[in-house]
């Protein structure tokens, strides 16, 4: 039986998730700061509401995506938060990217109200999330995640349960950032030296991308390096700084030198300070190309 | 109509090669170093040389697959070296990964002598070699390209031409290898991580190795790290430093600066230090434990 | 004349400046949270106060040197805070080793309040302040700094004047411990590879500090590093790790990427994980060391 | 009484070294490559050769200070080389910036012979050379160091002497420039750090060349890194890289992780790339300034 749940977040991930949810025939209330972005899902059937707390039902489920953790703070607390409007026995799902610290402040917020608190980022870009592809990693209390499992599978082909350590989920997509902005500095190394021997980029990440690293990672972003093609950017250069800042925290806080991160972490200031915060952080590559007097 | 040919190096990977060669028709006489490796070879229908000159005809095609610098030296050059039995005309196809330097040197070499040398490194393990289905970097001349193109096909299933820039194949082969070893030196850090905030290591691998990063490097390294399972080694850990050392020396001598090849050629140089040559080079990750105080 | 002073932080740099001023002639009213350091200052001469306020005249001039940012937030802020009872134009003469930003706020927070802030981090350690030879970065307000300059005589040798840019002189003393930070991992590698190669690590560091860098730091790290003599610590471990977190936060907010502050970082980070924090921050040593297979 | 000698090498540092042994009253032959840097020590009463044997008398002393390896092999080794002329009980005493191994393999040469090699780089430059203070470090047979001691008397104020291990002296002088070159590097991005945060680059040097730091290689270094003075060149960048890697190759065969080493490499390799091999070497600063786009 279809469940009466709630949605605050309806940007470029947000929006395709919350259109499954609808079509998948569940009672959905949508919220968005900027109202606009709610008018295609009005018209899908969902109920549109005036602030995050009017998504919310008592004891109900809410979802949430948002840009950051100041934003997510303020649609969950205060008079017109989800929490307080979810009460004892809701189930939160957050799906944005985070810190670490703020999923398990959170979680003892939400514990405390009686409330659950469910990490669950995804992987995957926004045509996956319409064609229902996304990969979840999910961690929170057990009787939530599992009341919850239907709903994920609106919109998912693989939900990997990562029990309840506090933050679980939100280390895990952190981590899965990390590795891409690692695959990003190794491609640009590698196709700084490839073209400073006379081999043609797009060729060798092809015949690798092809072979040994046949994934979407090396993929899309070997094609987007190899070709140096930085606008429109899929994921800005000032948000993967971001998120890299959020996993060097995180690292910090659990006294986890990680020296890879440092040098992305490096390579992504270099590439603010010389103004390409708009572009895509595949431009990482322009400051390698520099290095090698290749640009 | 099918080609007489010789090989040179019957090792993990030069014996399954050398067996679809023979599989697919063709006339092979056969060298290595310690003639044991020969015989099954020769059951399948090869002919035994005694020195490496001994496998090549007049003007034919010589296939070798060697250790390092210094054996392709060896099989290459003097009375008993391939390339004097080869002569003008003759065609020594080089599938060794070796410094970038030497396949320089050899080109020169083999084109005073009025042959042709082919950098043509490959990318698979043993099994893929076995089902003829390794992926090669071919470089060198048309030519000679053209005439070996039916021999490549008996055990690949993609020959990628990086057209006759001097070492151009060989300096994909170290690059693709230096992609290797960042994956590994990446998944160590993210595995610590992961670890150091109670994510299982193993659930979080199998999580991206079986959606943004679904290919053979991040499925295999992945499960070996996050398993921490270095012995057998599939390949030595001062092998990889060894190829890390070309990488750097081919980054050198083109004036390419590569910090995370220096990242990841220090981490060697502590395993080293520590007693680990003789395991997998994914022990680089027993350092990166150690590192985050969990080994 | 002698001016009446406050003086808030009486640990161990604290204590001997506070000396040097009562021994000037000055009137000096002082505040430490834990109120039995205060006794022999007492019995120098000078008056003991209940709260930070309590120091502080109406338009007089207070020294702070304190724990960290929190602390000097807590002696500033409120009605028992120095600003409330210093009031326009007073003077805050801020020696504590803080945040760029949390300087930036301070000196905010003075001038709505009429009173100036003066950043005047020291160089030196406890004996060079017993002694008066403190060296001293300074910047805020020209007319402050002119103020406070004969007050400055009394514990220092040396005053560099960094202009008004907000938070300069704080920048600078982020910017001295880092280069100590630096120094601290260069000799630990340069010992590393002397002490594998048959070379002594005293001799070694003796004869460098003993010409191209024969200064204090070299001479005082130099010897504990080589001799690896880590406690009791002059500056513990977790300490430095503190004000690298600084340096990097000064560095991420101005966009300066800074590789070998990030180097230092990991170091700090991993002797944390292998539970050092109390050691002298020279013990960065020890994984350098291990990292070699000399420990 | 004064001892009969050879000179090998009248670079900027020899010439002064060679003019304070004749001052000394020493009978002194010399040998340059280039035959007119001999000019001036014949005026001042040294005796001309024309080839390196042409120096050493049988069973006596030769010093020589040269470019690089090739060149020390070359003056050592053949009929027309010092080692065949000096024969056994001879000593050469050679203060060349070379290789570990190369030492090594020098020593093994004179001990067949015989002979003494002596490994005596020294620190410092060509002003201190002539005022006869420079520092030395010493490394070989215990008879030869004392049969030369007075000779290094001539010019040197310290000699340190570093026992009989195999090269040790000389890793010596490249840890030494290691260090040298980590200064710059952490000078520079500290520079990097004050500039964006409005705080003037020399005063900042200058108080920490005027006291942590008051050292001879803070000191020029320092003033030239904040003012970018890169040429007319004391050390050019070229030669700087050529002994970092010298540094990285010692610390290889020695299982030596050195990743402030690395760093510099990068920075340098960096620096080549962009056209500035000659440089001073502290012209690694302007990439350091590129990266935080300052310049």
């Amino acid at each position: 039986m279809a469940e009466t749940i709630g949605f605050v977040g309806l940007g470029n991930m947000g929006a395709p998730i919350a259109r499954r949810l609808i079509d998948a025939g569940h009672a959905v209330s949508v919220y968005n700061r900027s109202p606009d972005k709610a008018a295609p899902l009005v018209e899908a059937g969902a109920r549109r509401a005036d602030a995050p707390a009017g998504v919310a039902a008592k004891g109900g489920v809410v979802f949430s995506i948002v840009a950051d953790d100041a934003a997510l703070e303020q649609v969950t607390r205060g008079p017109d938060g989800v929490l307080a409007a979810l009460g004892p026995g809701g189930v939160h799902v957050s799906m944005s990217t985070i810190a670490v610290a703020t999923a398990r402040r959170m979680e003892a917020l939400h514990a405390e109200a009686g409330a659950s608190y469910l990490c669950a980022p995804v992987f995957g870009r926004p045509p996956a999330a319409a064609a229902g592809k996304l990969a979840i990693a999910l961690s929170g209390s057990a009787a939530a995640k599992g009341r919850v499992a239907p709903l994920l599978a609106a919109f998912s082909q693989n939900v990997r349960d990562f029990g309840d350590a506090p933050g679980a989920a939100n280390v895990v997509k952190l981590a899965g950032n990390f590795l891409i902005g690692s695959a990003v500095e190794a491609l640009s190394e590698a196709c700084a030296l490839a073209e400073k021997n006379g081999v043609d980029r797009t060729a060798f990440v092809e015949l690798l991308a092809g072979s040994l690293f046949d994934c979407p990672v090396y993929r899309i972003y070997g094609e987007g390096i190899a070709k140096r093609q930085f606008t429109p950017p899929g994921f800005r250069l000032a948000l993967g700084l971001k998120d890299i800042n959020l996993v060097l925290a995180a690292a910090a806080d659990s006294e986890v030198p990680m020296p890879l991160a440092s040098l992305v972490h490096d390579r992504l200031v270099t590439s603010m300070a010389k103004g390409r915060r708009d572009l895509d952080w595949m431009a990482m590559d322009l400051s390698v190309s520099e290095d090698a007097g290749t640009k």
